[in-house]
């Protein structure tokens, strides 16, 4: 245990990104904080280059490898934000990146990947392992696997967004009672929680996740890893791992609060809610911990709280889902 | 001549707002740089405390008037963006605010504009003139009118939105070729100007205008006050001031490059562009200086150009509109 990443490393990891990723700002708004009773902060991370907090750890870890094996390339499997995010750290690098993709991901987001000049490689979600393929392309080219959360480079990129946000709040006198991230693999709950309380020490950082998605809830609860049941069925594209990660979870147990779930409803109509007041496009995987302060689940009521919107890839149709919610 | 506003009246607004409006981000896109063949910058005012630019003017007015004065209280008379930031601004001074609506302005900006402690006092459009129920307040409570746009405490309120922009880009070492605004009667507009020449001498700030609805460009041409046939019709509910203000045309003549005219098909565009690439939920109005950064009517290849996103305070059936554009 004494591995286990610390408060420094995620202080190095932003000294790393200064100048690469935005501050994004944390935005309040006076009506929701009357409607709720306490005071509501969003990090608006949707706003983050590539359009989610992912690019934080790409970058990250890729300054961090020995230029030797960078020189080898990168490769990565992802449908969505983290092979965005790691496809621009790589270009902003001068490092080539593999990304493999399900041939059937949409096909916005693998131009998107591929405008960062990223190598794609397509395969058959059913007749194929994209692990497999992956490791095959490291194993041949020398290329090192960036995954995407279960690792202390990675988690520790995440995490700035956690000192930012701790930062912002110290700088207008506010000590938060409580944060709350959105979770799939736990590598940006458990890195915000890391950069939260480097600076706020009593301050509770929660993951959220949705329902029948809520492996890192109930492994809190029971000590050890669970697994989900389901492989896929939420709207909240970006949190579907299915267990916690090596790396992730035992860090988890030792700076995260009780979990928090919520349901494809609950994330349509905080999509909505931050459509409305905040002016921000966020995704449905990004909106979880804002649904979960909404809901009363994570309480707000005569409190400080701060929720971390993490991305804004969402298409067309499922963002007129959500306005359609009023 | 010799009462022009100046920098150092934006730099004292500044300090005024210092803790109250929030440093709003000036974002970028890798992708939108590449496509349009230069970069492209934009100021998120439709992040700011009320969801638009607003606050800075009224604020800065609230905060430059008389103790006496601020004690019988404020009226101002809008449908839209100034109401809720007058009305913002009053609440968090301490200063009671009559605000002149009218009885058919959507449900939620009256909601809004009384949720911030108002008083609002409903006309008829056809019958009855705001004018005259806004002066007639004044004179019986001696509440001092705060205007929308056409004085000086309110333009260099508005400027600090340049002045911030100005130093965000320098921080970054980025030297500004152009800045474009949005421009109703030329608060925003002429106010960003002196913000930015404060720090950026040599950069062109251009005033973006709908079709039909370009008083300010003719007025710039001509040299003299140009009025609008149109009272209303083009989407940009914002941005229908008849002609030039009385304050703000001498400025513009002096601080601002030639203007820009794009249609509301145009606007409806860049409303999707800024949903897809910025997650920003901008209104029609506050897209009209992207709109020109997209169409080129604002050059950007090859140059360094910033536009203020400067609200979003847009219904859902309009924003569902321009989501259905791609």
């Amino acid at each position: 245990m004494s591995s286990l990443p610390t408060f420094a490393d995620v202080q190095a990891a932003a000294r790393r990104l200064e100048g690469i990723t935005i501050r994004t700002p944390l935005l309040e708004n006076e009506r929701v904080n009357a409607m709720l009773g306490g005071r509501l902060f969003i990090k608006a991370e949707c706003l983050q280059r590539t359009g989610s907090f992912k690019l934080r750890g790409a970058y990250n870890f890729l300054a961090s490898m020995p230029d030797a094996d960078r020189k080898k390339g990168v490769v990565g499997w992802s449908s969505g934000n983290h092979a965005q995010g790691l496809a621009e750290a790589a270009r902003l690098m001068g490092v080539k990146a593999t990304i493999v993709m399900p041939a059937d991901a949409p096909a916005l987001k693998v131009a998107n990947t591929r405008a960062s000049g990223a190598e794609i490689v397509l395969y058959d979600r059913v007749k194929d392992s994209r692990e497999e393929i992956g490791l095959g392309i490291s194993k041949k080219t020398g290329a090192t696997v960036v995954p995407p959360y279960d690792h202390v480079w990675i988690l520790t990129g995440q995490g700035t967004a956690g000192l930012e946000l701790a930062e912002q709040a110290k700088a207008i006198g506010v000590t938060l009672d409580a944060v709350a991230t959105p979770c799939s693999g736990g590598g940006l709950s458990t890195g915000v929680a890391l950069g939260v309380k480097g600076i706020s020490p009593n301050t509770v950082v929660h993951a959220g996740e949705p329902a029948d998605f809520d492996d890192l809830a109930r492994s809190l609860k029971s000590g050890k890893k669970e697994k989900n049941d389901k492989l896929s069925g939420s709207i909240c594209d970006a949190l579907l791992a299915p267990t916690p990660g090596d790396v992730t979870f035992p860090l988890a147990q030792k700076v995260l609060g009780p979990g928090l779930v919520v349901s494809d409803d609950e994330v349509l109509d905080a999509m909505e809610l931050a459509f409305r007041e905040f002016k921000l496009v966020v995704e449905p995987g990004g909106a979880v911990a804002l649904a979960s302060a909404l809901t009363g689940k994570l309480a707000v009521k005569g409190r400080k709280v701060a929720v971390v919107c993490s991305g804004g890839n969402v298409d067309h149709a499922t963002f007129a889902r959500a306005l359609a919610r009023r």
